[in-house]
């Protein structure tokens, strides 16, 4: 394998011309050295992750830029199960959880106990193990009040209802098959069982006793939604067979990260925002092409900012990405790192007038001394519309990528 | 039919930059006068044979530009044995062969027979027509020691085992059924039989006595590898209702064309490689092109260079296919061919610094008096980027030649 690849992803990066900006989009109001430079030293294009005018969230937009398909996405309950480190086999039921406060009779008092920190990992473990017929609970904290529950055993159906009432003064709702099959009826029946089992177990946890005592709010009670089941996915580094790493500060991308066989990467100075440590990302994305073929490097800041319709903000975020990206590309060459290919994608397009995800399609570069070189010299929106990859699907972008690294068999002889 | 079609197919030209010429492609560096005014004559494009990141054999390269698609490969030893000229039914079992020297015991002594030249076709005909229970045997010689097997009759399977153990010292190997149907036990168990008979045929053959009196090795035994049976595939010529035909040296390329019901024109003096005989075929395209509506021009050099990693090469066998179009193009204003389109493509890239096909995109152009105009000029990987066709898939490639011949049924109405 000659070739290594760096990916860097500027999450929800796409956008359209801003009137803040006079009119320009984020990517070409924002000052991009780094970013300009790969541009020029390859080829760039347009990516639909799934298809043109298809918005797609963040952990789908992720598992295609990780080689799978829409057809593959499994819910977020299983994603986000990965995402906490919890190994999913394929049939087991994955839902998304928070800790909850409730009073008499089920009654929702607050929908997140309280923003409970401390503990929750106690309490988790507390449920963790618990049995429901042949059926076995896997329970893990996530941050704050959130947690994931999985319900692993034979016969399984992910078409259940959410428990969540999301409201307060409301009782927790009871889980329903929303199909006719006899799973979907057994696993709403035994998830009902799971939350009075787990409602009983945590009322009388010393956890929430001393909560009480210090007058805070007990996580006696868990809500459920998003139930998802894991289906059979190879992992696309072992398909492959290449070795994947991925660093990133949020659990979702390096849950999807660690679906497809890439070891995640993190470390608690990375926050998912403005302030992550952009160079020690760099630092430790340099440090794992050593050992990996294919390193995804992770910006989350520029989607909050779409998220937020702060144009000038998302500018901002851009131009740390840039540099996070110069750093890494200083690192390659000081290390001595050769062969390595830098490409540059986003799992979406959030249009700050949108404030959401969008169809738009993405900005592109495949950039290194044996990438065709097609007249580019911007990384943005318009610049990369004129590119040698021409308008291209996420999944043949990333075939691309992967034939770089000769692990794609020939069809044909 | 207004208009003829010339395609021009430079086997694995696309490249990527190369250090050898100052990080050029071949297209990029060659001098082609003929080729770029080709390209200035019409609409360009990049072209994935089959989807980008996907690469491609010769074989199924040629068979998606002769109309076809990926699903329907039949596998290397049919498309062997159409370029052996035999034209193979639905349901035959192909196999490509070694004529071998064996000794007590079916050990094998030479997997080439001293790469036998003369007296093979004699062998050949001993075998042809032979029948095990009412299975057929068709045997073919080929380019020295090699030969094509073809097993005809109801319910046979190609889901069985290679024989040739592939290393001297070693016993054939027992042809074994790939799956558990009947169909593969039998198929199994009657290629056993054939090759347990053609040893007895050929070890008292007149034509191995003679090479054992002559101190040469025996061609005593078939080794047989590549299964594949031929599935129901309409000739394309055929079923579009046009006049093909194919100019080439190489036999799986001619093989190809003569599945899809193209005349296949060849001559001893092609040679497959640099020295080929390129004013020659140049004649006999022009020739081609007053019985045909479309005629493929093949030429093989480029592969090789790309093969060899031989950039000057590349860039030289490139220079011979610029003047073989030219002499084409040449050919057909002299000869007051009317309407003629000419396009340029390739089966795949070779990257000569990878040394074997990639998925890597190839330029196409379409030339003509009626075809758009882009305003690309040059017959290159980067140039046609820019193009008008945009990128496109080597079956909407075809199609959209085969629309110009005015053979390709309106959908609706």
């Amino acid at each position: 394998m000659k070739n290594k690849i760096l990916l860097g992803i500027a999450d929800g990066v796409g956008d359209r011309p801003c009137q803040g900006l006079g009119y320009m989009t984020p990517l070409e109001y924002a000052d991009t050295p780094h970013l300009d430079r790969l541009a020029a030293g390859g080829s760039a294009g347009l990516m639909d992750l799934h298809a043109p005018g298809t918005p797609v969230g963040t952990d789908l937009g992720h598992m295609i830029l990780f080689g799978y398909s829409l057809k593959d996405y499994p819910g977020r309950g299983p994603i986000e199960a990965f995402g906490e480190g919890l190994e999913l086999q394929p049939g087991d039921v994955a839902l998304r959880c928070n800790l909850a406060t409730v009073g008499e009779d089920m009654l929702v008092l607050d929908r997140r106990a309280g923003r409970i920190r401390e503990g929750a990992e106690k309490l988790a473990e507390a449920l963790h193990g618990m049995r429901v017929e042949d059926v076995q609970i896997l329970f893990r904290e996530a941050t704050e009040h959130r947690a994931i529950l999985v319900l692993r055993g034979e016969g399984l159906s992910a078409a259940i209802s959410d428990t969540d009432p999301k409201d307060v003064g409301r009782r927790v709702k009871e889980c329903l098959p929303l199909d006719s099959s006899p799973q979907a009826l057994r696993t709403a029946d035994i998830l009902n069982r799971v939350i009075k089992r787990a409602h009983e177990i945590l009322r009388n946890h010393p956890v929430n006793e001393a909560r009480e005592r210090e007058g805070r709010k007990p996580a006696n009670c868990i809500l459920t939604r998003g139930a998802g089941c894991m289906p059979e996915l190879e992992k696309t580094a072992e398909k492959m067979g290449f070795r994947g790493a991925c660093v990133a500060a949020e659990s979702t991308v390096l849950g999807v990260a660690r679906l497809a066989g890439f070891t995640p990467i993190t470390s608690p100075s990375f926050t998912g925002n403005m302030d992550t440590d952009i160079r020690e990302k760099a630092r430790m994305a340099v440090e794992a092409l050593k050992e990996n073929d294919f390193v995804a490097l992770h910006f989350k800041a520029t989607d909050l900012m779409g998220h937020d319709d702060d144009p000038v903000g998302k500018a901002e975020a851009i131009r740390l990405f840039d540099q996070m990206m110069g750093m890494a590309v200083e690192g390659i060459e000081k290390e001595g790192i050769e062969g390595v290919i830098v490409a540059l994608a986003a799992d979406h397009s959030t249009p700050c007038e949108r404030r959401e995800h969008s169809g738009d399609p993405v900005p592109v570069v495949i950039s290194g001394r044996n990438i065709r070189k097609d007249g580019v010299t911007a990384y943005n929106e318009t610049a990369c519309a004129t590119g040698g990859i021409g308008r291209i699907r996420g999944r043949d972008m990333i075939n691309t990528l992967l034939d770089y690294l000769e692990v794609t068999p020939k069809e044909g002889n």
